[in-house]
């Protein structure tokens, strides 16, 4: 029994256990369904229905419901229903967790999810046509809880998983901070000989309109066959369930909070978009970075002592105060227009950089860049010291920053680095058809 | 002679000075030009071309200078040249600042920029067919520098417009924090006679591409005919110089650093399009507030101590515990995907909100909005007393808090008014043409 306070009381009260198979009724409806174990909750069941899907109902619209038998638990985990191909490519799942192992989660009613190959055989069978998969069961965390810690142990892992052979890494994860991640291995791993895609799910596998096995398989297209070698977000394209895009990690950013097609590339175009129905990638973006024939690199570091900070009228200047007493070391401002800060932040910025500290430009607009030489603010902020960082997208100079600083480099050297393109971070022109 | 340091200098050396005619060689070319006193700065010469643009010169691109004559400065002072129709609406103009004086500013040479009929109806004569301007100049400051305070006094002064006649206020302002001002005065004034409309120019009026005057007559247009109530950006529509937008204030985002278009509506249509050829206005958003026969009313307040705070992974919690220390009353957070923040972030969290400050989530996603119920993350800060802000943007959430807080209402009713849509911040269902 996972229940607790009242729902476990409710269970209680009518002699009734998970994996019972019970009749169910409410004021719109009645039928059949399996109790599951389910996460733990104060006032909801979690039900199995016989079309597969699950439900979280609430008790108080419980009406009756009535044991019509039971089932032993272990008849729910699955068995492997397709063969393993050995002439497919060998791809490494990592999984970290979100919303696309949900499904996995509730229907063996684990807390902890299963992740098996069984399970996977079950709920995208199509991609054991596309690769070998490998699965690592990594982390389950929601991904607004993953810290720079994170990624270093994700890098880690990747790296593992390409010298012992896999031909590309997919890593499933939250989408909350998904563009984080994608962008921290990007630093992290480099001379890779395939992808590292970065994929998810924006609606729970238990829901009719789930993205988890689409998005899945679409990764699996990609790792399969293309030939990029970079840090990639491959999520929805659109409202359809048949086109997807692979966006470069370091210029992708999660723009809806509930649209399936939420991630969007900035300044550029999505590198590939993927046909599922035809198994078809066409390239968008040529200019990205192709698998390495030499042994992949891992520098997986991070300064904790980086900060982000938004910029706008009223902002406290104690933030950046506090930061200075703390000992942070580096901190990217996500500025207004150009790369502009209210006049009476100057003192503070001015007091970070006496103090060593690394302050870097960025626009909270988005598209565009900072541009300091325009205005008479980005003059002065430049003339302090400030490094302007170009068109980085303001979460990409955060990491980039905390990678440099973290790899204990020279000041000079770190800050030489944050103005230069390193892997398709800072782009030379933005496309005017990608805003 | 407004020349400081090395530009003073080398004028001085060769006995120039400014309103003189000279004849100006570079590496490249060699022009007339008349040396304006323009805005002081150390290695610049101001220059007016001939065919009326004018030019900032740095001093080590000079090869010579040769004086040909001088003129008196008086002669720069442009005549009224059109005439001021009494049968038009009247509109007051209130400049505050940013890059649409650019042009009037170095044309009079005045550090302090001349904001004139006489001005106007050189720059933009087209706006005297359309409404009968009446100007005000009370700020003249780059929009990165704006701060509540300047909201308040904007307010007061547009107040003071409609009611001593003013069917409609154009405000000229920087771009960078329009958006935060526009919807400032959104929640401020009430009762609007007509539509406040905030305009600007991503692109100095000095040169061929500026957006100054075709921004100002499209505001016009809409100043004079248009009967919407709201407080609104008008800005370039897209790339070409005829179509302008007609934004929601409190639904707008500068979302580009450099184009004309830098503006978009978030989740709904711009309220309204503008061709300044046909001096039409077609309504794409028929759901805007129509103008009051009511008194205006004013209420300009905001509690200096509200913070907006951007949620990433490695966020520090010393800056929650910071806005504690220093007894703010408001925090609102652009946090991930449906509303949520690292786990470590919640006993700062609840901290705060022991100490009575009001905390407020918005998403950083920009579009979508927050739903605290999907995610354990979600419930769990909803149950500490975070305030779901829904679809509000996070800048408005912000100033929608700092104004509540500064209206001095009892905390339970900040809370319950957060939450409910007072003038279309909050929307009832976002466009899925609109992402």
């Amino acid at each position: 029994m996972t229940y607790k306070g009242k729902a476990k009381k409710f269970l209680a009260e009518r002699g009734l256990d998970i994996w019972d198979k019970v009749v169910v009724s409410t004021e719109t409806s009645t039928f059949e369904a399996l109790i599951l174990p389910g996460p733990p909750a104060e006032d909801i069941i979690y039900l199995k229905l016989p079309n597969g899907y699950n439900l979280a109902l609430k008790i108080d619209r419980i009406k009756s419901l009535r044991k019509i038998g039971s089932i032993s638990p272990s008849y729910t985990l699955p068995q492997m229903h397709v063969s393993i191909r050995e002439d497919l490519p060998e791809v490494s799942i990592i999984h970290c967790g979100g919303t696309i192992a949900s499904r996995i989660e509730y229907s063996t009613g684990a807390v902890a999810p299963a992740f098996s190959l069984e399970e996977l055989s079950y709920a995208v069978p199509e991609i054991f046509d596309l690769i070998k998969p490998k699965l690592t069961m990594l982390f389950n965390i929601l991904s607004e809880h993953m810290t720079p810690t994170h990624w270093t142990t994700i890098a880690k892992t990747a790296y593992k998983e390409f010298i012992s052979g896999a031909r590309a890494i997919i890593i499933t994860h939250g989408t909350d901070t998904m563009h984080f991640s994608a962008t921290a291995l990007a630093f992290m791993l480099s001379e890779l000989p395939g992808p590292i895609i970065f994929t998810g799910a924006m609606r729970s596998s238990d829901r009719p309109s789930s993205d988890a096995a689409t998005n899945l398989i679409a990764s699996a297209i990609i790792a399969g066959k293309s030939d990029i070698g970079e840090s990639l977000i491959v999520m929805h394209a659109g409202l359809n369930d048949t086109n997807f895009f692979a966006h470069r990690g370091v210029r992708s950013l999660k723009l809806h909070s509930t649209r399936r097609d939420a991630f969007r590339s900035i300044g550029i175009p999505p590198i590939a978009e993927i046909s599922i129905e035809k198994q078809r990638i066409d390239i968008l973006y040529p200019h990205y970075k192709k698998i390495s024939n030499r042994t992949p690199k891992l520098s997986a570091a991070f300064e904790p002592k980086t900060a982000l900070v938004l910029v706008y009228p009223g902002m406290p200047s104690e933030i950046i105060e506090t930061l200075i007493d703390k000992r942070y070391r580096g901190i990217v401002l996500a500025g207004t227009g150009l790369g502009h800060v209210p006049n009476y932040m100057f003192k503070s910025i001015q007091r970070a950089i006496e103090e060593k500290v690394i302050v870097v430009m960025t626009t909270q607009c988005l598209w565009g860049g900072v541009y300091m030489d325009v205005y008479e603010t980005g003059r002065k902020l430049k003339k302090m010291g400030v490094i302007p960082g170009k068109n980085m997208l303001p979460h990409v100079a955060y990491i980039k920053l905390g990678w440099l600083l973290g790899l204990d480099l020279p000041d000079k050297q770190v800050k030489a680095l944050l103005e230069r393109n390193l892997l398709g971070e800072i782009i030379n022109q933005e496309s005017p058809l990608c805003f």
